[in-house]
């Protein structure tokens, strides 16, 4: 089956490559909308409910007013079903709805969900177990990152000079000096313990950063919630940036500096094994 | 005749309630896209080059390839004549294109050029001769506010907050407590001369602006563009703000403070006087 798509105000799922929106949707003209993206293992959403607590969480802060979660969870049971993977990633996008061109809010217009399904591409094997570079840039965004708006602009011109200098992602790093996530994943060190930044207007608050926390106190690893500087990151002994499609990813080279001994490191294997443990066999 | 509106890979001008594009267009799901608002007076485009130049600023500093300026000409020269309208709004959006979701710019995509154009709406003639309240925020949005891009959610969200609080406009206030202007509009004060922050990377460079600070100099009205503070703002005796829309709106109160005596001052009311003999006669 080819990738899927729904829109709302159709009321049908049509091939993703046909969907369409009217111009004067507010996404498109203002960024004025929220999205999640959820791995589907197995034919099942990976921790749905966390994602559509921080979908609320994102609807809330931008006053978007969208209530029927119940019908979002059964299209994207009908999404599954109808494109038959098992492997998936799905897309959830909603807008503040279609009006006339003006930055205040339209009354009485209904919001746009738009819900997409496409087979899961995985990173290659080989550069999990190689690991990669990142690079470090101030953080040009805006103060409100913990909502996941589709204002991305500026994460899409970080990731693609982060590409064009052969490294992976961008790690953003704020005025403060500390460091904060990267254009679409959030980051953690290895230090005698593992070491991420707080939840705060700056980060985004990640499943995989989560579920990562919860392998890390099962696993009885000491794990620490507090800011840090570049410097810091680029002596930890381990680094990896984690994201809800890229899961784990092992960071061997920060700027020109090589982290560890670079290569992937024992915390961040056995995290990348415990966390495939939970989305491909315990699931 | 009803708003029109042309996007190039359809090649066809249609109803703007009509006019649709792919979900998988970047300018919705990335924000990748940047944009121009171009008021029509007497049939022909205000500032047409002013626009074009600003335009390929923008085009520059997101890496958008986009050389057709001649082809997008026509077509606004095209909706201004199937329309019938001498008084207009042209909006042009330019996004990266359609390409399955990922960060990184798409290879060998052709942008999406959108052209749309409706029947101009002024303010008030009552709001212009009274004069508004505006409010100052700090300023949530990116580092790169001179790059006119969609990713507008900050600017709709504070200009929703302005409305409701009973206000036209917010005011973005830096880190720096300068002030830097408004959600859609640049901000001028008068003291003993006209004030308006200088260009820079959190300020947009309006047409309107410009043509302000031209017909300043030819009134012998001393002007400078300088940084300074909200107490010095509410401390003026006239304050205005500008925008293509909107072109001159005289402020009389900022948050609780009473701006001079309370009413659009002499040379505010000069200023809109000499611009719309530029755009309404002279023109």
């Amino acid at each position: 089956m080819p990738d899927l798509a729904y829109i709302n105000h159709d009321q049908q799922i049509v091939e993703l490559t046909e969907a369409r929106l009217p111009v004067l949707d507010r996404g498109f003209l203002f960024a004025d909308s929220v999205y999640e993206v959820i791995r589907v293992y197995k034919g099942k959403a990976f921790r749905y409910e966390d994602h559509m607590e921080r979908l609320k969480h994102s609807l809330k802060e931008i006053r978007l007013d969208f209530a029927v979660f119940h019908e979002l969870e059964v299209i994207i049971k009908e999404l599954i079903k109808q494109s038959g993977y098992t492997d998936a990633k799905i897309y959830i996008q909603i807008t503040r709805g279609i009006a006339p061109r003006n930055h205040a809010f339209p009354e009485k217009t209904e919001p746009t969900l738009l819900v997409t399904i496409e087979k899961a591409k995985s990173l290659p094997e080989s550069v999990v177990e190689r690991g990669v570079k990142i690079i470090s840039s101030e953080d040009i965004r805006w103060s409100r990152c913990d909502v996941k708006t589709t204002a991305l602009l500026p994460n899409v011109l970080k990731k693609q000079l982060a590409l064009e200098q052969g490294a992976y992602e961008v790690v953003f790093i704020g005025p403060d000096n500390k460091v904060r996530e990267c254009s679409h994943c959030n980051i953690f060190m290895y230090r005698d313990g593992l070491v991420t930044p707080p939840e705060s207007q700056h980060i985004l608050s990640g499943i995989t950063r989560k579920v990562i926390l919860e392998i890390a106190e099962r696993l009885k690893i000491k794990s620490l919630q507090v800011d840090f500087g570049l410097e810091d990151l680029k002596s930890a002994s381990e680094v990896f940036v984690t994201g809800s499609l890229s899961e784990i990813v092992p960071v061997v080279e920060i700027d020109d500096s090589v982290v560890g001994n670079g290569r992937p490191g024992p915390i961040t294997k056995l995290l990348i094994e415990e966390y495939r443990k939970i989305t491909r066999e315990q699931y």
